[in-house]
């Protein structure tokens, strides 16, 4: 998928919402006790619910990771299943791997060569080798940490560097060089919205992720004001506050209405800001 | 294992050798074609010959990641083996992860929780949240990134804070400050030996990961001589210059011969520097 087929969806769906399947067995309901498999069955019912309202699913590794080859394991079935029954919806996996050239290509085969995801995150501190691999996939995107929602995203990347730039508008800079705006996006917190700004000034054209709303306490109406471009140029995630938003045996319908009143906000702000 | 149990290690085995299990499956030999699992089989070989001189494994995930669930399998039957086998072998999950804290609360349980390695790769980019949640494991360890081997090192890295300090540099008096000696490692390139130097006037106790010596061309003696502390302090890795000595049938002993001479060459190293 490009930055116009993606953009595309975004008009289409009148949404630019990504949900975050960062699916926590702690978590998962009751009533998915007997399931073999709690971790997809739980993402199988949040998908089919929230998928008409969302042009993106962001599945972090960590949280499959966690139950070893078995996670992995729900892990696959979950993009399998998006794949299947929703082929038009861009999948990252949100996994901020990060190494060197050779090994980065491992990574790379381990998410592009089998079309398990469209995109992955990835931490930029090792510099262009972390990157480079990932672009040897058409159509495929490297999602590149620049100014995360953390609280400690101040240790690193808003140190101010000698040339007077900040961390994350050096890492902007220098690694939009490397790819397209079709095949690069940067990670932008929505905690951090009034720095979307200097974010743009150094990449006006690209998408960026936003993660941090909700949860984390970001505004999607001031990501828009300071994030938003021609293109809308803007994929919000949200995880927690859909994905739990209820614990009963109703938490998937009311995960589809969390996901649908942020898509009726996301429309609005389509309208307004995309003459 | 504390770094004092390290160093005893280290002093038992006259070796600071750490063997890489970066097991690229194109590259195993042909005789381990019948095995079910080549990976496991492989590294099950290698241990076996390369453990007398070795006081540390590392796999990197990205080589088991890349076949999916099944890769983290071989993951983890290879670190079962080694804890089963050599319980005295220190073993670090080479996975360069990084995330917001109760991400990288999912990551700490995905390898401390069931003990399967002692030390996981830590990527700082995102500051002090990415690392601290790996603290709450007595006995296991934290390895950040400091100053790596690779070439593009140089993006990001080395680059210029307003202070006048290098952006590693800055990563080592930050992040020293989260931890102890008992359970924060650094990796630092032996591509970069000369600067061992200035990472040992911020970090002189703290353990040093060095992986680039042999295929990426950092020279053993060089590393010593600039990054070896009084209680060696160094744990230095060799993957593709042990594990892929030999391609025949003979592959594990060969590798066995490799990691004896670089224990060879350790010892007169220890001899040389720790009087």
């Amino acid at each position: 998928m490009n930055s116009q087929q993606l953009f595309d969806a975004i008009l289409r769906k009148r949404s630019f919402l990504c949900v975050g399947l960062d699916t926590d067995i702690r978590k998962t309901p009751a009533c998915l006790g007997g399931e073999a498999d709690p971790q997809s069955a739980f993402n199988r019912a949040v998908i089919d619910a929230t998928a008409p309202y969302t042009v993106c699913y962001k599945p972090n590794l960590a949280f499959y990771e966690e139950h070893g080859a078995a996670g992995f394991a729900s892990f696959e079935k979950t993009v399998r299943y998006i794949r299947e029954k929703h082929p038009d919806i861009f999948i990252i996996a949100d996994a901020k791997r990060g190494d060197i050239g050779n090994t980065s290509q491992m990574y790379a085969r381990a998410f592009f060569e089998q079309d398990l995801v469209d995109a992955v995150t990835l931490s930029p501190y090792m510099g262009s080798d972390t990157v480079m691999p990932f672009y040897g996939y058409p159509g495929k995107w490297a999602v590149i940490l620049a100014l995360t929602s953390n609280a400690s995203a101040s240790d690193f990347e808003l140190l101010e560097l000698a040339g007077g730039r900040k961390l994350y508008e050096q890492v902007l800079a220098t690694s939009s060089a490397w790819g397209t705006t079709d095949n690069t996006m940067y990670v932008v917190g929505a905690t951090q919205a009034a720095m979307l700004g200097s974010v743009r000034a150094i990449v006006p054209d690209h998408f960026l992720l936003v993660p941090g709303v909700g949860a984390q306490g970001g505004s999607l109406a001031e990501v828009a004001r300071h994030g938003m471009n021609s293109r809308c140029g803007l994929l919000v995630n949200s995880s927690r506050g859909v994905i739990y938003a209820d614990s009963s045996e109703r938490f998937a319908e009311v995960a589809g209405e969390k996901a649908r009143e942020l898509r009726q906000e996301m429309d609005t702000l389509l309208t307004q800001y995309l003459k």
